[in-house]
């Protein structure tokens, strides 16, 4: 279990010297990629792709083949613990993930269990020690999982949500049918997260993607409250490595401060936030991971290259920072300027972080 | 041209002294009011009811026929401008605005000309005038347009939208042709609100619904800059009588201070943000608009008054604060909580107005 050849990732969150800044792309693994498609293609359906530790750790290592990126992420999905825990997730074309039973009464709420993270979510711990395996201690690989109230969003909605009608309502009119709900997830996530670090993950990230559509104070109470508790639950050293926590808060811009108070070792931080800003507000306590807009990559090279470098210039000297884009990086984006977006943050970075050298 | 006998509104818009919190709704004529539905039935068409006068009128005062609101809207449409240059607005079920003839070519977008307000736009203000004459000088009447950016967005995509590629694109790709229409469009912007000020409009209220998916230094190159454009080309005085003006950028609650730099009167928030602390940072300078998520709408009249209470408590002693939602008002909220919601903030907010007695 000894550090990754290239350990800039983890050095980088961990706020220790590094010669430039590290990079990875959030859905990196994704449909972006001819290869990616015609893999799923090969596996049937999204979830079998899931399902399949090979074929998982095959997607997982694509990006890799061919960007010089600083980290690998597991691939799977942020539904696959509600679906252990008897929701039954499906994927309907154009329509994204669905569940077949959504929280809609209050005893199926109060039926909710802990599913064994080597029991359903077997396939998930099986697929982080194939690509630990194939990734042979080149980069680490990241676990991950989304925060309680996101999946909440998903079992009491169903699927995705324009207006998040069925959980606001429940968050305001039974708000301890919620606590239940996000007090069960959040221990489901604790096991699940750990069997991922026991299995090989060396780094962990909580994807908190609906977050942002609460109130201030709800925001505080239903959601940042039970990635604490994950965040108190989870092992934080394996063999000798600190194994870092990264939290991102779609639109939690406005609550960076809490948010970096919660015991992580790093925030993910969207496009509408300037990071310089950012790490004049919490860059004394945690590293920062971000910020491009994904929609750059839209542009042409030139374009992307330039506004990356702007993200690094803001950041400025020294470490803590992680490139990564503001959000998972968009199907319709060509593979060619992901290229130029690596090589740019690379060689950019360098004279931020010259007394590494 | 007096003030209107309830000024409540105005005043506090001005930050002037005033004995109760003044407080509308975003999107108060709309379809959770049975009455609307009906009256928009007879119209035929979403468009035919902002086409006539008379109907534009009627729905126009239904919430004020229902509840003690402190302000009217004008009943119309963002996109009437866009329109109004021919870019052919229809709404598909289900689908929402789309526009026959989105702009795609550099041609089209170098054609774009600003329409007379009294040209293809005299129907909004025929309603404007209509409407003053309806409220008879009981309470003040708000004009209101979509921000340039948000305009564009609609203008480039055709419609709504998940990533906004397509705007976001030509921002990155084509700055040039982005800052031609947004210019051509704020211009538009002007001649139309300072047209529907001459009709009869007493304050005015610029949307800025999709300036929130911006990067923060594109928010200020191709959102905010066009609104400073607005409020520097607008009627601030009519007949003595000084006409405020209210900035509302959803998801804006990161750059609250450069909102209440742009010359505006009152910034709008959505509720994301905490009106205690958004005061904090600008409340010296702007009054304050908001801030109740519109979700909590759906819970019952007890938790919708103990919510509204803590927005009023949260703003605090003494003027500046027009009570709304952070967004527009739900067509699944049930009509009575509405009546429970004006009661408690006129009642709860007496005691922060003593001084005004």
């Amino acid at each position: 279990m000894a550090r990754p050849k290239n350990d800039t990732f983890l050095r980088a969150l961990m706020r220790q010297p590094v010669e430039y800044t590290p990079l990875w792309l959030m859905r990196q693994a994704g449909r972006y990629l001819p290869e990616y498609c015609e893999t799923r293609k090969r596996a049937g359906s999204f979830l079998q792709l899931c399902k399949n530790k090979d074929l998982a750790t095959e997607v997982t290592l694509q990006p890799l083949a061919r960007y010089d990126l600083d980290a690998a992420i597991l691939f799977s999905d942020i539904l696959t613990v509600p679906d252990a825990m008897g929701l039954g997730l499906y994927f309907s074309e154009g329509e994204g993930p669905r569940f077949e039973r959504p929280l809609r009464e209050e005893w199926a709420i109060r039926d909710l269990a802990v599913p064994d993270p080597y029991g359903p979510l077997r396939y998930v711990m099986d697929a982080v020690s194939e690509i630990r395996r194939a990734l042979d201690g080149s980069v680490p690989l990241i676990g991950f999982t989304g925060s309680p109230f996101t999946l909440a969003c998903y079992m009491v909605e169903g699927g995705s949500s324009d207006d998040y009608r069925r959980v606001k309502t429940m968050l305001y009119e039974r708000p301890d049918l919620l606590h239940h709900i996000l007090n069960v997830t959040a221990q489901s996530v604790v096991a699940y997260l750990n069997a991922q670090i026991e299995s090989g993950a060396q780094a962990v990230m909580i994807f908190d993607s609906w977050g942002g559509v609460l109130a201030h104070d709800a925001y505080q109470e239903f959601s940042l409250a039970y990635i604490r508790q994950i965040l108190d639950g989870l092992i934080r050293e394996k063999d000798g490595e600190k194994i870092p926590a990264i939290v991102f808060t779609k639109g939690g811009g406005l609550w960076l401060e809490s948010i970096a108070d919660s015991g992580c070792d790093a925030v993910g931080l969207d496009w509408t936030v300037d990071i310089g800003s950012a790490r004049a507000r919490v860059g004394h306590k945690v590293a920062l991971q971000g910020n491009l807009d994904p929609s750059i990559l839209f542009a042409s090279p030139e374009v992307v290259a330039r506004e990356a470098k702007k993200v690094v210039d803001s950041y400025g000297h020294g470490t803590g920072h992680v490139f990564n884009l503001g959000h998972g990086i968009s199907q319709y984006t060509s593979p060619e300027v992901v290229t130029a977006l690596v090589k740019a943050v690379h060689e950019h970075s360098r004279q931020y972080h010259q007394a590494a050298a």
